[in-house]
């Protein structure tokens, strides 16, 4: 992968890095679509996939929160579910609900039914946004990502979103050798998935392990780890930037901070300083509860300072939310908190 | 409060007092009901208030998993929103749904508008129970307990369970004045609750704030801290046991064991012992996957030795689930959880 020669704002890239930047670089999870008036818009005439199987569409979407907000980077516009399609699962996104799967993973055939995927059979569209994307129309990185192995396969055996997984969680206790298998089998999704989107040309891939926090760390190095190391190690050659996010997973920041990644993504739980103090080296992007975009703004800047302070004890920071952009968010709030971000001077600059 | 003579199992008093025991004991978040078919029995002919107004019936299902598995304390049968209904509050438990408030709060005018408990006019049925099992029924202590205001509060804002508390959130950044009034109204409504409890002879209580891990260290000490801390100040002369719990708190452990309680409750996302290396003193109550009651006995046998092991290190350790009892877990595993661990011998023993 070469960066496109486009991209004039590299703050991103050097802080994922753990290089010094001229300013603390930011960016939203969820920051395309959602909140946005010129998204509803959109949305109000096409469906989710119809936007994401549309290249100008989705590029459009994509682009939209850098042009409006001045963010460090974009992030594509894309469900997690895409990939799992290409393979033969049958998932809808039900509003109010989130994705339905048909036919839940119950037995081994049903694991040994799951196809490969082949981007450019599968998802040409994919592709097709990120060459629009990088080739003319974005001066920032652009981010592509996946969903982990255990948040896909929870999706796979629940149906749909759950509260508890038990669903899974007892598929992985009762049917290891079952488990260890479906995990492969995404963890090789994911790696084509992702080395198609760096092919591409994004300039960094995140791994969304969105349901993570829910297991424990001896499960987590037992059932989980080795799929997540499998794909690192598919990615390690390339020069492409890697970031893992889950979320409520304090407990698995010392594993992620030994695998071969760039960037670990905290939630709000946990201060950024004592990540430091505890030995965390990557660099890091976070941590500010989304819900406090809705807080009047007095609050928020004092909290956004107070999460600045903390992130700039080391170089190597990324502003960032815990999670994403609520729908309820203001416009107008995200681009203002974009600006105080990048106008913050760290005590150790 | 005198501990009821009855009591000959005080193995779950001592170690919540830090002291050694001849075996480690336990109970289950949620053990009473659910799970048990004898319960299923009487929930297919009394809705769940049915059952606790009725303070035999109410009784019975309380001691039920006693009886039937053997553990070393009992609790109460209860909804956590049970003396929300004394303060004037219209709240209903629908199924598949959970609790639902008819009016949720938006205006300080909603919160003037709640009223103040008065025990033996409001929830008589909750004393009574408390006495019939205390004087007659139980050979262990009874454990009581209530939701603590943050997680009260995020029902009565939200109007129902959420998966993002951003109401409660948006509420309490929004209205930083009356947020501290609703806190300190329902940490009134706390202690006249526990009192009454601890007065009709329960030996221990618990302080069930739930969905406390959504908010960070820093929220919690500017905005919950000082309701919990009024709350245990009020309980200080009580010889009563007191039991913090939350879900995904890891990054509250340090703030409880600060305050003026016995006993920490922890979910599985950390190990026991690596929190006592972090400092924590306090009685461990902790801190199995409920899941892993689904998983086959090998399986579980493997890590109801490893959490055994991780909660032993120190004096003080309570077997428990890290959240409550699935209906799917079988009565027959739950009982053999139980002799398991009390037939454990523990290293340094």
């Amino acid at each position: 992968m070469t960066i496109p020669t486009k991209i004039t704002n590299q703050t991103f890239l050097q802080a994922a890095r753990g290089e010094v930047t001229d300013h603390v670089p930011v960016w939203f999870m969820r920051q395309a679509g959602r909140s946005q008036p010129e998204y509803r818009e959109i949305k109000a005439k096409y469906s989710l996939f119809e936007i994401t199987h549309q290249p100008e569409l989705c590029a459009y979407v994509t682009a939209l929160p850098v042009n409006n907000y001045g963010v460090d980077a974009a992030v594509l516009y894309k469900d997690i579910m895409t990939p799992l399609h290409g393979i033969g699962v049958d998932v809808t996104i039900e509003t109010g609900i989130g994705p339905v799967i048909k036919s839940p993973i119950k037995t081994r055939q049903d694991i040994d039914a799951l196809g490969s995927l082949d981007p450019q059979r599968d998802i040409p569209y994919v592709l097709d946004t990120i060459k629009l994307l990088t080739a003319e129309m974005l001066t920032v990185p652009l981010i592509g990502f996946s969903g982990a192995p255990y948040t896909l396969a929870s999706y796979l055996i629940e149906g749909g979103p759950s509260k508890t997984h038990l669903k899974t969680k007892s598929f992985m206790y009762q049917h290891e050798d079952e488990w260890h298998l479906l995990m492969d089998k995404l963890a090789d999704m994911v790696i084509v998935y992702l080395k198609a989107q760096i092919e591409a040309g994004v300039s960094a891939v995140q791994l969304f392990d969105s349901w993570i926090g829910d297991v424990s760390l001896i499960d987590y190095n037992r059932y989980i780890a080795p799929g997540i190391k499998k794909i690192l190690a598919a990615l390690e050659d390339s020069t492409a930037i890697k970031i893992m996010h889950g979320v409520h997973a304090t407990h698995l920041l010392q594993e992620w901070n030994e695998m071969p990644l760039d960037v670990i993504g905290m939630d709000w739980r946990m201060s950024m300083a004592a990540a430091r103090k505890q030995g965390i080296t990557k660099a890091i992007q976070g941590n500010m509860d989304p819900a406090y975009l809705t807080a009047p703004w007095p609050v928020l800047e004092q909290e956004l300072n107070r999460v600045l302070a903390d992130g700039t004890t080391a170089p190597g920071y990324i502003f960032n939310l815990g999670h994403g952009v609520f729908p309820e968010a203001n416009p107008a709030v995200i681009k203002q908190v974009t600006a105080h971000v990048q106008a913050y001077k760290s005590q150790n600059s």
